[in-house]
């Protein structure tokens, strides 16, 4: 990506009340897989480096909402701003805190450029970002459209149709848009109280103010608008699918826990993009660097130490360090592998209370850590569960993908799998089959 | 519902190539719970009962594929038509086949009012369709509208801002539409090569050719197009929760039986709507009758008869005639409560290979079978599954929820349930939680 030489800041308009969305939630708190809509906006601004400050501007009762959700999914350089009766008004409110100086947290420089982007459309690519940023610089102002998905029409007073739309003409102004801050900024300033109580659309501020015709960038159709609640539900499918489509295996470097990952690698690769990868665990590894900062959310560790705390804490802190959990969660299974002929075995109530403990501490970081203790015969070279094919193994911590608690389960859950790789594929298809 | 004094047919062109969903399959094709598109849109005109008939119009490719379509699902009174190359040429070829009675398969008589639906928009209800033929009959033409979601702008030459149009003035025209049959085709006979080429809008052709102003009906926010891969996301989970919303309890008169479907029915009831009833099932009963006729889609008959064949027969029928499934998936689970107290039981393979073909028979009609043996202790007057908590239950046949494979699931499938209501729960809101 090309270095933005310009400074650049968001504002985020969170205060809409959702009323075509049917509940009484505001859609902008909705959860998506457990996490607020407004959460996922703000990280796509966030993983954007040259994007200095984030302002989210939400009605006064949701104010503490809103910092609490900071709080609790750790933003940076987020400042909540309290808005107004409109979005318009609410805008205006968040320009100006760069214009005036006046957050009494930090001191908030005023940007070249400035960023107005919906906390309801999560999906924003930092390449769209940067398309209407360097328009804005250019023009003055850029925004974001897309073809219009029906034809457009007008009706006369009688309630009948007056005359239709060439759609080619037209189209949708999406988010997000860009200004230079001052254009924008003095749009606001001379704007009339009719045009902050009933207008919707920035670009035409800095049109009907400033004289500045924005240049419009073609956006992908992810930009759209979470509005009715089909709408949510098609953004937690989005989310889901991303997080479904790849996984990477990683093993220590002993031989029995190496075969066990290249027979999984082998029954996986048709079904999912799938990685393996052996690594010592006590080394720094590169590649394991690589893939962390890929768009991979889902690993699978192969050990044959039941409590391998250390190396698992390793693998966390890189997780941590890259910018993958930003994002999405990030799944990381554990699959102790038991390559003891004694296929019975058990976990003590004190270790299991350790890694519970464990795996909620790394959920605030929005990593799910689950266990999986697996019997394997090395002789047979296949995934061998369990004796014969009746008797059911023991999974030690049950595997709940995408539950809404995602603590660890009960630890006596039993469930009969005759392979392994099954579930493991169950798991990251589970959007897909349901 | 008042009754329609016009002979109404529809047309429902169903030939784009589902380009902008960015997949090999056109989108009226797609899946949603294994059903394509179009077969919700057919049965959502089907289930009309003052609808005549239902002409489906795709390209000459599909042709077989919709054929194939209609025999599957068991859809009645649609023809299938060759399309054009574009939307205008099929719907016009559609509206040939009443005005030149030119199917080999039937007469078709000509309608008053035909109804124009996309295939794509799969939720449309009765109520709109006579809202649009209402207005079409008195009008000459009508079509629903939306508001807007988006503001719409002009674009320059230059690919800059040239104007935003005043959202309030303007709507989104969506389906379905209606017209007085001999309006539409009047205007589509002296339609130009270059509307019929360009066009996509029926009600704009009305207007141009027969000075008909169509009346705009205010329309629901499920008249949406399916349109990108979000919206078929969209769309399954939609069905998915209409489908999860409520649950019917059957017993039959036994005090056993009558007291675990009374059990169920208090623990479900703060999760989910639940209806139980008691009936003897060799009598005819009105009640069940009635639940049949409404929206429900989940029934749980609990019997005490490992194979209550004629019952279940019984209850299938009844079902059957009733409109339930054909729009949607109805889902019978039997549970057979064993109410001895031996706790082992088993299911002989020629029983199993029975149930197994009813099940698959009953699944062309839509109705998804499921059976489920339980161990019920009368005395402790809970829902008491196997012996101790480590011991799993046998469930003979794997209760599946709406997996893509939906015939009963291997026999010997063991699973621990503490209670079964969590089960039966889990069935039910499977798609709230995935």
């Amino acid at each position: 990506m090309e270095p933005v030489s310009a400074a650049v800041s968001a504002v985020l308009p969170a205060g809409g009340s959702g009323e075509r969305l049917g509940g009484a939630t505001p859609k902008q708190f909705c959860g998506l897989q457990g996490r607020p809509l407004v959460s996922y906006a703000v990280r796509a601004m966030e993983r954007v480096s040259w994007i200095s400050d984030i302002i989210v501007v939400v009605s006064p009762e949701n104010i503490e909402t809103m910092k609490s959700i900071i709080e609790k999914y750790g933003h940076k350089r987020v400042t909540v701003v309290k808005g107004g009766i409109t979005r318009h008004r609410s805008i205006f409110n968040g320009l100006k805190v760069f214009a005036e100086n006046q957050s009494s947290n930090r001191l908030l420089q005023k940007p070249e450029v400035v960023i107005i982007h919906d906390a309801v459309r999560p999906f924003v690519e930092e390449d769209i970002l940067l398309k209407v940023v360097m328009a804005a610089k250019e023009h003055g102002a850029a925004g974001a459209i897309r073809p219009l998905v029906s034809t457009v029409i007008a009706s006369g007073e009688d309630g009948c149709l007056d005359h239709s739309l060439e759609r080619a003409r037209y189209r949708a102004s999406e988010m997000p848009q860009a200004f230079l801050f001052d254009i924008i900024y003095q749009a606001y300033q001379q704007c009339t109280d009719h045009d902050l109580d009933y207008g919707t659309e920035c670009l035409h501020l800095a049109l009907k103010y400033c004289k500045t015709n924005a240049k419009l960038v073609e956006g992908t159709a992810d930009l759209w608008k979470v509005t009715y609640k089909r709408d949510l539900y098609a953004a937690e499918s989005i989310i889901k699918d991303s997080l479904s489509q790849q996984i990477c295996i990683i093993t220590d470097v002993k031989e029995a826990v190496v075969q066990a990952g290249f027979l999984l690698h082998e029954s996986l690769k048709n079904q999912v993009k799938v990685e393996a990868i052996s690594i010592s665990l006590s080394k720094n590894d590169s590649h394991l660097q690589n893939i962390f900062s890929g768009e991979c959310y889902n690993f699978l560790c192969i050990n044959d130490k039941e409590y391998a705390t250390e190396e698992i804490q390793k693998l966390v802190d890189m997780l941590e360090k890259s910018n993958v959990p930003l994002l999405y969660p990030v799944v990381l299974i554990l699959v102790h592998l038991n390559i003891s002929e004694n296929i019975s075995f058990s976990i003590g109530l004190e270790e299991l209370t350790k890694i519970k403990k464990f795996a909620r501490e790394v959920k605030k970081k929005n990593i799910l850590v689950y266990g999986l203790l697996i019997q394997y015969k090395v002789t047979e070279r296949t995934w061998h569960i369990g004796g014969d094919t009746n008797t059911p193994i023991k999974a030690n911590f049950c595997l709940s993908w995408r539950q809404k608690d995602l603590s660890l389960q009960h630890p006596l859950y039993s469930q009969k799998l005759s392979k392994v790789n099954n579930f493991v594929w169950e798991m990251c298809s589970a959007n897909r089959k349901t």
